[in-house]
């Protein structure tokens, strides 16, 4: 870690000017807002770190752009990462009553206005990313590969392939290999475009938007290893859920093929191999640095 | 109706090249494709009207424009209305276990992947919209605009807002106000929606985008009351599915607050003040005339 970098300070500052831009996006809407829009914001608004939208800023800071210029994006970035959330944690799924210590959607509201509050949040985030004045400035052509990226990513061809696997995977008996290839598609996707939004609405080149698409696909998989660690020997105060589901779930883990040392070890290269993936960025780079190796060390 | 106009031959072959465009977007894939990608086929080709492709593509050519510059967009269009029909048709909503004659997504593949089945093909109708070649020759502005109107339609604002208010009305005596309200968002707005944006990628002016969302709305209401007509008194062999669906579960129609004859008559009424909408329009909005009036006549 560097020591002059106040890392919590810079996380803390950035979750809440997100925060802020999502609230405008999806204001409550007076006394009695509709019910979709209170499922809509109760989700959005229980607590998440905004993991993808500071990635998607400071990628755009790491190639001289400006975090403000690529705000839009950032928030439809966070908008379908809820969306896949409460989707996740539907009894058809995973089933989960609980995150981040609140009442999951459907607890709340219902399973059929949980899957709605989802499909209204993935459609919010491409009508943020198509408003005109959203990304003013910049070329409509680039707001479009964007949009067109974040799709990829999001869709069959990613996020939502990745969890049909994730799926199937809870009745087979699966490797590696293909331990790697859900991650890479469910979770990996989503973070790596997080990067190349922010980049590309910066106006990246070929190079640095390369160096950092491959530093998104590290720190994607380096965050799902310490996920699942934490989900062994994680203290569920600080992360507002039980631990231990994945054991009793029979679910196949990086500690459950590889152990919890080398699961460990296995995190720490790629954060490494994260960090060298910015050798060519200067200071500008620096949030980057210190939120891959922030990953080994979160509590929560 | 115009006797010389084909409208049957006209809708079967716009229906048979909207699936032949809907299948290059989402081709089976060789012989063993990803699950996902199954349930998505599966839903999509299961024997929809197009009616909002062809919608869309008529548009464009009222106002001059030419059907295959603005195929992409119909094609999304599709893709939208079939998400919302898996997930319309989930235990949690609907209920349904046959949709077309065919088992619905969730009894064929389960819950899980019908749902995410839905969330790939809403996210799909995006990316095509923002592919580069999609819509080349467009003005990436105008692709944007449509990117968000139909976002707007489709989601809490729209069609989304719509079906949370229908799985409210089951529990409420709702009178007429609501339900044209839940009809104005759950069907009416993506019709609308259609129109304009074969219009607006076709370069319509505002007086002309003006006239054919008037018409859009107009034939949304009516072929919404048409549905519930039939619903009553439809041939189900011809409709695919059972009738007296509604009477069954007590749910408020159009046929159940006026009866049957009024309920006709409104439908009638609608589709001339419809057809009425399109006054200034010379004989290239002939298909859009005589698909209002279809509307009446129509047995599935």
């Amino acid at each position: 870690m560097n020591p002059d970098f106040p890392l919590k300070a810079y996380l803390d500052e950035r979750k809440a000017l997100i925060d802020r831009a999502l609230e405008d996006f999806l204001p409550a809407g007076g006394s009695d807002p509709p019910l979709i829009l209170q499922a809509v914001r109760y989700s959005l608004f229980a607590g998440g770190k905004r993991i993808r939208a500071i990635l998607c800023l400071a990628a755009a800071e790491a190639v001289g752009g400006k975090a403000e210029t690529v705000m839009p994006a950032a928030c439809a970035l966070e908008m379908i990462h809820g969306y896949s959330l409460i989707h996740d944690d539907l009894p058809a799924m995973d089933n989960d009553d609980y995150r981040r210590g609140k009442l999951t959607s459907h607890k709340v509201y219902g399973e059929g206005v949980a899957i709605l509050a989802g499909d209204a949040l993935l459609t919010e985030a491409f009508r943020v990313l198509a408003r005109r004045k959203s990304l003013s400035g910049i070329p409509a052509e680039r707001i479009l590969d964007v949009s067109r990226e974040i799709a990829e990513a999001a869709g069959y061809q990613g996020m939502v392939g990745g969890q049909v696997l994730d799926i199937r995977a809870e009745s087979e008996r699966i490797g590696m290999e293909a331990l790697h290839e859900i991650h890479r598609l469910k979770t990996g996707a989503l973070l790596r475009v997080s990067l190349r939004a922010g980049a590309i609405l910066a106006g990246a080149g070929e190079a640095a938007l390369a160096d950092l698409s491959d530093y998104g696909e590290k720190i994607g998989l380096a965050f799902q290893i310490a996920d699942d660690i934490l989900n062994v020997e994680g203290d569920p105060a600080l992360l507002g859920k039980g631990t231990g589901s994945d054991a009793a779930r029979g679910k196949i883990t990086f500690p459950s093929l590889l152990g919890i040392d080398a699961s460990r070890a296995r995190a720490e290269e790629l954060v490494i191999r994260a960090v060298a993936s910015l050798f060519s960025f200067d200071d500008s780079a620096t949030p980057l640095r210190e939120i891959a190796r922030y990953i080994l060390v979160r509590r929560s």
